[in-house]
C-alpha cells in the first residue's frame, strides 16, 4: 500500500492508518488504528486534525468498533458517543457520527459492512466536496493574486485535497495565484509546520509570517484576498475556526480585503442561530508555554488557551462550499436541500 | 554592587553592566561592557532591548569610547556613528546619541568626564520620566480594571520602572488594576519571557495569551484598556512599536476599547510628519523558524520578519508621556517646549 503523505487517513482492509500530523514536517509517521479508542486518542492529541479529517477518522473509528467479533449495536453506539466527545467545537465530527449512528440504527446483521461502507462513503464525499470547493473557489480569483491563509486547510486536514488550501492549490495551477502568505498559527503551529510544507510540495511560492504580522502585511497593500477554513458555521454565518481567525477577519475588513471561508456544506450547523452558541474548546496551558524556554521556572501566572474563536458572519465576504459560493442566512438557502438530519 | 534584575544597565566605575535579557527568565546574566563595540553587539543581538534602554546603553557606549586613554573627539564621534546604526527604528537611540554628540562637540579636555556625566544624566532623566509617566498614566484608570499589554515595557526595557508596564505596576499598587493579560509577542517572546515574569515579581495577577488570541479576549468584554510602548512616534501620532501592535490597535478600535501609547516625550520624532517615513527593521528568518521543529528540513519558502509595525495615530486614544497625557499633532503641543535639537 502506498501511503501518500498528503492524505489524512487511509482505510486498508479493516485497519485505519492515520497520518501523525504532529511529527510533520520532520517525519512522515503513520498510526495504525484497529479500534475506536486509538482513533479517539489520535483526535484528542491532534495527531489527526482539521475538521473534515476529524469527522472522517471518527467515522472509521465507529466502523472499527463494529468490526470486533460479535460486536452489537449497543457497543457501536457507545463508541460513537465516546468519539463524539473527543473535541467539542468542530461540526464535521458530529455530522459524520450522526450519519454513522443512523446507519447503525437501521442496519441488521450486516453491522460491520454497513458501517464500513458508510465511513468510506463519508470519506469519498469529502474527497469530492474538496474538488467542488476548489472548482467554485478558484473562480473567485482574477489573475496572479496574493493570498493570505491561516492554520492548515490542505490535504491532511480533510479527506481530499483540502478546503481553503485545496482552492489555493487549484487556483495556483490555473495561474490565478502568484504567491501565498502563511500565518504561523500559534500555539500548535499548523501554518508553519503544515501549510508551508504543503505549499512547497505543490511548488507554490510561500512566505511564512508570525500571526502578529498579518496587519502590517495587509497595510503594505500586497494581500488581495484571505482564505481560511471553518470548524463550525452557524445559521447566520458566524464561524468558529482556529484561534486568530477573528483578528484576521477584522484586519481584512479594516483594509477592504475580501475574506472567504472555505468549508464543506456539512460544516454548517443550522441548529445554532449564531456563534454565541458554539462551545469553544480550551486546551492545556503547556501547549502555549512550552515554546518559551525558562517559562517553567516562573510561578504564579495563568494561561488562556482557547483553540478557536468566532468570526461574525458579517465580516465574511462569502462562503465557498461544495454547493457553491454562499452567503447567510443558510437556513433560507438550504430550504428544500436534501441535507440529512444529524443527531448525536 | 547589587545588581537588581529589574534594571537594564548599571554603570559602575567606568564599566557598563548590561542585563542579558535573552536569558530571562531562566537565568539572570550580566554582560560586562568596557567598550562601545560590546555595547553595540548587545543592542544588535537583543541582549539589551526596549527603546529607552537601548538609548541609555548606547549613551554609555559613547562614554566608554571616550574613556580610552588618549581618546579624541573624532574617535568618540565615530563610536557614536557606529552605535547609531545598530537598530534603525527606535528614536530614543538617536535622541540619546544626539545628546552625546552635542556634548562631545562642546567639551574640551574633559571628554571622559563630560560624556560620562551626560550618559548618567540621560539615564537619570529616563528614570524620572518613567515615574512621571506612571504618575500621569495611572490617572487613566478607574477601579480594578483589566489591562491588555504587549511586548515588554517594564524595568529592563528602560532606565527606570518602565513605560506601559511602569504605569501598570503603579496603577496596580493603587488598586486601579485587577489583572493583566500579556501577549506572547512572537517571534522573540518578550511578553511571555519578560512581562509575565515582571508581573509575577510585582505580585500582579497575569494571564499569558498567544498574540492571535487578543481578538477573542476583547470579544469576551473583559478588557478595559490596552497599554503599549513605542519605538518612535511621528508628528501626527503615527507610532512604530513591536510588530503586532497595529493589529491590537485595530481590534481595540473595533471593540471600543481605549488604546494608549506610553513613552517618554523623547520618543517623539517631530522631524517625521507621518509613519510612512519610519524605517522598519527586518530581522533574520531564523528568528521566526527556530520555534518550529523540523521546519529546517523544508526547503524553498521565504520568511518575512519585520520587527515593528506602524499604528496610525488616529487609532490611539492618548499618548502617556512624562510631560502629561497628550494627543497629536505634537508639533503644536511642543511649541515653545525646551526640547533639544537632535542630530546624529
Amino acid at each position: 500500500m502506498t501511503r501518500d503523505p498528503l492524505r489524512s487517513v487511509i482505510w486498508d482492509k479493516g485497519t485505519l492508518w492515520i497520518l501523525d500530523q504532529r511529527s510533520l514536517p520532520s517525519r512522515v509517521r503513520w498510526i495504525r488504528a484497529r479500534d475506536a479508542e486509538t482513533v479517539a486518542e489520535a483526535i484528542v492529541t491532534l495527531a489527526v486534525r482539521g475538521a473534515p479529517a476529524i469527522g472522517i477518522a471518527a467515522a472509521y473509528g465507529a466502523a472499527l468498533s463494529a468490526g470486533n467479533p460479535g460486536a452489537r449495536k449497543k457497543e457501536v453506539l457507545r463508541a460513537i458517543a465516546m468519539l463524539s466527545k473527543t473535541r467539542p467545537t468542530g461540526f464535521n465530527l458530529l455530522y459524520a457520527l450522526g450519519r454513522m449512528r443512523a446507519v447503525v440504527s437501521t442496519s441488521g446483521a450486516n453491522l460491520k459492512q454497513a458501517t464500513e461502507a458508510e465511513a468510506i462513503r463519508l470519506h469519498r464525499e469529502d474527497e469530492a466536496s474538496c474538488l467542488q470547493m476548489a472548482n467554485h473557489g478558484s473562480r473567485l480569483f482574477k489573475s496572479k493574486e496574493v493570498v493570505l491563509t491561516y492554520c492548515h486547510t490542505g490535504g491532511p486536514a480533510t479527506g481530499g485535497i483540502g478546503t481553503a488550501l485545496g482552492v489555493i492549490k487549484t487556483a495556483f495551477r490555473l495561474s490565478k495565484i502568484a504567491e501565498v502568505f502563511a500565518c504561523e498559527t500559534r500555539p500548535v503551529g499548523q501554518g508553519a509546520r503544515l501549510t508551508v510544507w504543503e505549499c512547497t510540495q505543490s511548488g507554490i511560492p510561500v512566505t511564512l509570517i508570525c500571526d502578529n504580522m498579518a496587519g502590517a502585511l495587509m497595510r503594505t497593500g500586497k494581500v488581495d484576498r484571505v482564505l481560511v477554513g471553518a470548524d463550525r458555521i452557524t445559521a447566520n454565518g458566524d464561524t468558529s475556526n482556529k484561534i486568530g481567525t477573528f483578528g484576521l477577519a477584522v484586519l481584512a475588513f479594516a483594509h477592504g480585503i475580501p475574506f472567504h471561508i472555505v468549508a464543506p456544506y456539512s460544516t454548517i450547523d443550522t441548529s445554532l442561530s449564531n456563534g454565541d452558541e458554539i462551545r469553544i474548546e480550551e486546551r492545556p496551558a503547556d501547549e502555549v508555554t512550552r515554546a518559551t524556554p525558562g517559562l517553567d521556572s516562573v510561578k504564579g501566572f495563568r494561561v488562556w488557551n482557547p483553540a478557536f474563536d468566532v468570526t461574525p458572519g458579517k465580516l465574511v465576504t462569502s462562503f465557498v462550499t461544495d454547493r457553491g459560493i454562499l452567503r447567510p442566512p443558510f437556513s433560507l438557502l438550504s430550504k428544500g436541500a436534501k441535507r440529512r438530519q444529524v443527531k448525536v
